[in-house]
């Protein structure tokens, strides 16, 4: 089994292979490991289980994959506290955008303006620092999503999914009381009693399998695994089915495509009935179900929900936290539906891989009256200069398109080795850049999957019950997607 | 008037005098400003509004107080896009612990360690870094406090409550469970549709005029002011009244002590009767009502409140968000409790001034699986770094003692002030390090009053409805206080 599916995963297209040249890892990481190497016999190792032992008597250890030396760790390769080498295709829950210690990152942090800005947190929203439309205009909204010209920054996912909800659940109400509007004594005398109609009955409509974080109210939406919510009070907010898609996607068109409108009837039904006793004043999604699996679904199937939300007058919400930053492909992954203009989502939500977290929106969502969505920090302009400095190194190592040609490539060889290789089903991310996943029969095997591929050099994540995910950088290429794909036969035919 | 109370302001205590030389803010800020010096007619002036209107086309700017200047600010001075020095005595909402680019925190921030934490954010739950145990334990942990020997670190002071409110939840329901008992089958999948008994009817309980964060589940808690909550879906959770304190003390003592015990039996009667529909898991409050406007109670009452919660099962947050951090003149505002051990509370959040953000717990309150109260950062190491040579300076100057010294001694200036100037009313924070605030007669009064002060060369900050509020840095010093007291004087005059 092992020599065979090496053999099929050597018919490597030659056309992918020469595209592949245009960028290098190295060109940013001049001295990045070439290959993994692990000195364990287990991973994590002897030292890392010793520190993870320390955090015990402070903070929660088991959830700890292994202990890191930072300093050490570089591009691709992530260096642990027992000094083994692994090539990262998890990349901090797809959380590094170009690798570990980026030499021009490195020096941006040494520089007066991003040393002054991490001492320095103002509170943003009333005492902004003069570099701050300068540093907004020359990043992050160098990359806003067309049609959405405005921007809250966060500190985090959950808290810009938040604020998105918030904006919405804010504008419906406006829209409802109509132009001009002030609030009424009672919904403000109400309000302070957490009772209608201040703290109105309305929902945010989310998906089965959807991760929008985990506050209270980001919980309420999340339906990925019931660990994460189980004894947390939770809003009484409606999910719709999310598409069940079966793989391979040609030999089972019709069979998902009846898939896909049996979910949008049962969802437009949701917010038909919702309307009259809890309206839903967003509907929140995101392009890939990525902690709930790597769910996927046509891009008819994402337009047509952005559509029937605006029919019902619902706001839209893309939360692009794991799939924004060029992963898939397309800057954001919702890129790649077809809107039309007009039909531009309400809100894009990121995090993550930008370092910077927020919410793109537009006028129309900014609050009627200023101390409506504030907060202390608002964001931390450290963030920003550094997503600044990053996007502009993606831009000029067109990373992007780097990392939709490395996926397109990397995508064929692993269905090449899925074809031969009964343990990998249901391989999906096709055309969208290394956002790639498998399953597994079982959690366990899935699990005992991940443990063979540490061992043998490669950190991955899994998802779902019994996904796996590949999550890389966007300096992440053809001679990382070789070592990574010999060791997934390697370690598939070790299970 | 004028004259008659700067005459009477002169009275200051000599033995207050000698003991504010131990500290000078020019120990750490050599070069800090000796006083403001404001150049434009109005503040904010033309170039501060300038690029407050260049940020309008991104942000909403209507909260905006000026655009500040951080590169040149320094110490206890805010600089602001004009070139206007203004002593600060309101620190980014009570955010900043030792002033604007202290030269030892900048050196830390030029440092390899920091750099390379502020480039490589980790997954902090799942790949933390070698040093973590060791940054923990040599910072933050050095101020736990008493009886809390764990921390859960997150990224803001909302974050760090809503973690206390989800683990608080977690160890109610599985106290109710029993030991070692599982999740049923029930409970797992009705949290999936956010219904009972996975998503339980539990309650946090907070107090009318508290504060606590801005997210769905904090905002739930908050009652500060309608324009924070209206139009927000919330949870039902109950509010308890929170005193109404008459000043000055020493009139009202059998008042305020009627008050405190009509508060006391309402609290308790809310957790007798929410036994029966929506049990109350946590209580959480703030030891001073800060952004509801400075309320104080006495320690007893506190202790009480500790004490009942304990009585009917209801794990206890104490919100040291604004609070902690030493500027009440103990370490956290809740020492002045006087709890007894086997009294403390069940969780102490933090952030603002700590940079740092997070919540101190005990081991009974870690979830009983991974993953349950976790997400992507868990947190910045960044920031623990910080916060660790923050401490190390604190304590290296006797910080908090300084500033229980200056309060001290201010407060004696302002109550001498309050007496010959009804402007000035309900004058409280006695025995709060420099945690001071007054009222004035109306809203439109106190704002006058603050846009004097500005003019005049001190940024300060209002709460409440009608109250001013000092937020001074832990440097903030005796030749501080004169600067600001003459400038009350003079700002109340020209009103």
């Amino acid at each position: 089994m092992f020599s065979s599916t090496r053999l099929i995963t050597r018919r490597f297209p030659a056309t992918g292979r020469q595209n592949l040249r245009r960028f290098s890892s190295l060109e940013i990481f001049p001295d990045e490991p070439k290959q993994p190497s692990v000195k364990t016999s287990s991973v994590p190792g002897p030292e890392s289980k010793k520190l993870s032992e320390r955090i015990n008597h402070i903070q929660d250890p088991r959830t700890h994959v292994m202990v890191v030396d930072y300093d050490s760790s570089l591009g691709n390769y992530l260096i642990d506290a027992d000094g083994n080498k692994l090539l990262d295709v998890f990349a901090q829950i797809s959380s590094i955008a170009l690798g570990y210690n980026a030499p021009p990152m490195l020096d941006l942090a040494r520089s007066d303006a991003f040393v002054k800005a991490a001492i320095n947190r103002p509170a943003l929203g009333s005492f902004p620092p003069v570099g701050w439309a300068e540093w907004l205009e020359g990043g992050l909204m160098t990359v806003k999503p067309k049609g959405l010209e405005h921007l809250v920054t966060t500190l985090c996912g959950s808290s810009a999914n938040e604020t998105a909800f918030k904006a919405a659940c804010m504008a419906y109400r406006a829209r409802e009381r109509g132009e001009g509007a002030d609030f009424t004594k009672e919904e403000m005398d109400s309000c302070m009693e957490n009772k209608a109609p201040g703290s109105p009955e309305l929902a945010i409509l989310s998906f089965k399998s959807g991760f929008h974080g985990r506050l209270f109210g980001s919980l309420s939406a999340t339906r990925s695994k019931a660990i994460h919510k189980v004894d947390v009070p939770a809003f009484d907010w409606p999910a719709a089915p999310f598409p069940d898609i079966k793989y391979p996607l040609e030999e089972n068109e019709a069979r998902n495509k009846a898939e896909e409108e049996r979910c949008l009837a049962e969802y437009e039904k949701i917010l038909v009935e919702s309307k009259s006793h809890k309206p839903v004043a967003a509907v929140i999604i995101e392009p890939i179900l990525s902690e709930g699996g790597d769910k996927h679904a046509s891009p008819s199937f994402f337009r047509s929900l952005r559509l029937i939300a605006k029919k019902h007058g619902a706001f839209f919400i893309v939360d692009e936290v794991q799939t924004g930053v060029g992963a898939t492909g397309t800057f954001w992954a919702y890129e790649k539906w077809g809107l039309k203009e007009g039909e531009e989502p309400d809100f894009v939500t990121f995090s993550k891989k930008m370092q910077a977290a927020g919410v793109f929106h537009n006028l129309e969502t900014r609050p009627n009256a200023p101390y409506r969505n504030y907060n202390t920090w608002m964001g931390d302009p450290m963030r920003a200069i550094q997503a600044k400095k990053m996007l502009e190194i993606i831009k000029a190592h067109n990373l992007v398109e780097h990392t939709k040609k490395t996926g397109d490539a990397l995508y064929a060889r692993l269905e090449a080795l899925a074809k031969a290789q009964p343990k990998m089903q249901n391989l999906r991310g096709k055309n969208n850049g290394t956002f790639i996943a498998w399953d597994f029969e079982t959690p366990a095997e899935r699990d005992a999957f991940v443990g063979r591929m540490r061992v043998n050099g490669v950190q991955m994540g899994g998802c779902g019950d019994k996904s796996v995910r590949l999550r890389p950088t966007l300096t992440f290429g053809k001679e990382h997607a070789d070592i990574l794909v010999d060791t997934i036969e390697k370690s598939l035919g070790q299970l």
